[in-house]
């Protein structure tokens, strides 16, 4: 992509109403624009980005066994009143009347719709295990959104929900979204903890969060500090026995605010307590039979009986994660993104668009970088080579190629890896094949 | 995918509130569930069509040179009150008010928030052309929601929005878009017409409406023979002169009933004439300084004079597709989905599961597909031979693979052609092989 050719509203001011980095960031980096409060339009560069993330929820997700269908905005007021939760919600809930009165609302969550679906269609117990999944927009009316697309109020949520025909079952399920989730993090370049958390509004008693720890997180989190060293479980059998898996990590203490005690946490040997601000990129709960016994959801068992389904659900903040990112992974400059979620692998700064070395240079580059699939965003702009370093460092690209007259004279390139500042010259080929295989090592290509 | 892990839920009789028949086996082949009047549940093989079809909208609309991004459902009322649309629209616009009492609304349409983004941060004739697109749900609150997805009220709609200097360039940026639709089309396997078309409440001179002819289409259409035969542009340089292709189009007569002059039809050869239903996939509009001349959307042109810049619109009915494409492509047994649409490439009936010959057949296969990115589902249930092939024409796979246990003892397998009917056995590498071949040459792989 040629950057004149793109859309890249880059704001040289901090905007005032940003208190966190990753909201001055989204928005210096012509990232998001705001619409009406806690609602924002996604300009080229944070859709990319909000792409990639989706994509790798979407690949964890099918990996562990979860199927995806796709549920509408929009959902009637009734199929909340079967559940009891209409009026639960309160005012974060938003309700509308159609042209013909009816009531309507828009989705904060999807347990009754998915709940409905399962009932509609699924009657025997042959079916099961089941896990189904949707990316969907969702809208909770917040007295007082802020922090950008961190607590927004229309924001994009990928929630899968599990049914299963005992609690046994069901707990096999929810592990495998435990490790699912612990996987999806790790490939955006994030290390997320599984801390107890309280239920909420979902209900049921077996919850965790995924927390990232930032020091602009919304709430104050507890855990043992070996936690932080755990790898991401990786390339497991989804068909198999995760227990191991998950105990290792739930043996170690890890609290959210609400679930936290005190006299636990001070069990910890000194130099292992973490006390510290963390954010919630994922939520999960199992919650037996909450819904679908209300709403009949039940299946004929191998012996003939009627029974309720075990449901659980289980939540990733797709857009928040975008925010989350950044907080995890900025510096004064800008925004230095993981390689798997960038929008771009690779910024060309063309220092002299017109003259024909550089111009064949660049050419070259995005020829080499097109066969294997690397995304490029080349500034063949006319704005002076200071502004467009900055500019490379503040979106964040993991790596710059700059291609000026000297270096197309002599057949170089400078490369600078936007994480390390280090930099260094290359011959072209040479530099574009190392930057290739690095983002290959990465999983980003 | 095996079918036993898929959400597949067939019905067995014709429901009784579908029409038309896209309806009806959208419905029979578990593709999508009504939730409300109007809104719909894409199930999981509803869903992956869904995508397909927003792959190649996407593909094409980036090759034209459209840039992507995303605006939010949900928009303030203010905005389209600078327009002076929002009453205009009356009660098909969704209307919403929010907790703290502001007036909102589901929007139907983008032509207002585009050009506010515009005006924030485009200030220069340079920055022109510009087309900035999104594919987002919309809302439109149809009196009598009908036909499925074909008229919904929640529904799935590409938007793009061209800026230009002047009249002519925007002409220029309506010509890509013209050319682009016609191959957007042609690559799902349609035959499009452009025909002359209203503006209604867009607004603007110059628009025309894509349609697909089909009986059960909703609007009457008149057009000249021989634009059924002529084939879409193809590879196309988007950067050089398009008006030929354009003009070879429309200078033979093409209209909507809107816009259709009888005296005009008449002169065609009687041989020439085609009168006939339509359904319209995509509608582009030319409406110059309709929105950028009250909304103060200008540029700083060379001369140092501001002036608002020339806008188009350019629309395509993604989840629309869905239920046009069943349309033109069915037959009594089930739907036939042209190869580069179609949810998977290839159903395997596996009529032994269990068996030990005809599961090694089957994971042979699935690996020979999986290596070349074929998309496969493998009924591996215990139904009978005659449920799984009545389900495989249903779903209208394009090929259904057939391994039993005569087959999997002499290493042959039948395959179906399910547009065709026609049936062959070959041995099983060769068979898979001649798959692989022929969904590579129709573009799908």
């Amino acid at each position: 992509m040629k950057l004149s050719q793109y859309f890249l509203p880059l704001l040289k001011e901090d905007p005032k109403e940003a208190q966190i980095a990753s909201h001055r960031l989204m928005l210096r980096a012509g990232m998001i624009r705001q619409e009406s409060a806690g609602i924002y339009s996604w300009l080229p560069l944070g859709l990319a980005v909000l792409q990639n993330i989706e994509r790798i929820v979407r690949d964890e997700q099918e990996r562990a066994g979860a199927v995806a269908l796709l549920m509408p905005t929009i959902q009637s007021a009734d199929l909340w009143r079967e559940s009891g939760r209409y009026d639960d919600y309160g005012k974060e809930m938003l309700r509308i009347t159609d042209r013909h009165e009816r009531e309507m609302l828009f989705g904060p969550t999807n347990e009754e719709m998915i709940t409905a679906i399962f009932k509609n269609f699924v009657r025997s117990y042959k079916a099961l295990p089941l896990n189904l999944y949707h990316i969907q927009w969702k809208f909770r009316d917040e007295v007082r959104p802020r922090f950008g697309v961190m607590r927004g109020r229309e924001f994009l949520m990928k929630d899968a929900y599990s049914f299963d025909v005992d609690e046994a079952a069901a707990r096999r399920a929810y592990q495998r979204m435990f490790v699912a989730y612990l996987n999806t993090f790790a490939r955006m370049g994030l290390k997320a903890i599984a801390m107890q958390a309280d239920t909420g509004p979902i209900g049921g008693d077996l919850s965790h969060e995924f927390i990232i720890l930032a020091e602009t997180g919304e709430s104050q989190v507890y855990c043992h500090r070996d936690l932080l060293d755990m790898p991401a479980p990786g390339d497991v059998d989804f068909h198999g026995d995760l227990s191991t898996h998950v105990q290792e990590r739930t043996s170690l203490y890890a609290a959210t605010e609400e679930k936290h005690s005190e006299a636990e946490f001070l069990k910890l040997p000194e130099d292992k307590r973490i006390s510290a601000r963390g954010i919630e990129v994922g939520h999960i709960f199992y919650f037996g039979e909450k819904y679908s016994a209300p709403m009949g959801a039940s299946v004929t068992m191998a012996d003939g009986q009627l029974r309720p389904v075990h449901m659980g659900s289980y939540g990733i903040g797709v857009s928040r994660l975008v925010g989350a990112i950044i907080e995890a992974c900025h510096d004064d400059a800008g925004i230095i993104w993981p390689e798997t979620v960038a929008p771009f692998h690779v910024g060309i700064v063309h220092l002299r668009p017109g003259d024909s070395a550089c111009d064949a240079a660049v050419a070259k580059l995005e020829a080499l970088f097109t066969a294997r699939r690397v995304k490029y965003l080349t500034d063949d702009t006319d704005e002076r080579g200071g502004a467009k370093f900055a500019c490379m460092d503040l979106i964040g690209l993991p790596y710059a190629v700059t291609v000026g007259p000297k270096g197309a004279a002599s057949g170089m390139i400078e490369i600078k890896h936007r994480k390390t500042g280090e930099k260094k010259e290359m011959p072209l080929v040479d530099g574009a094949n190392f930057i290739i295989h690095a983002l290959s090592e990465a999983g980003a290509i």
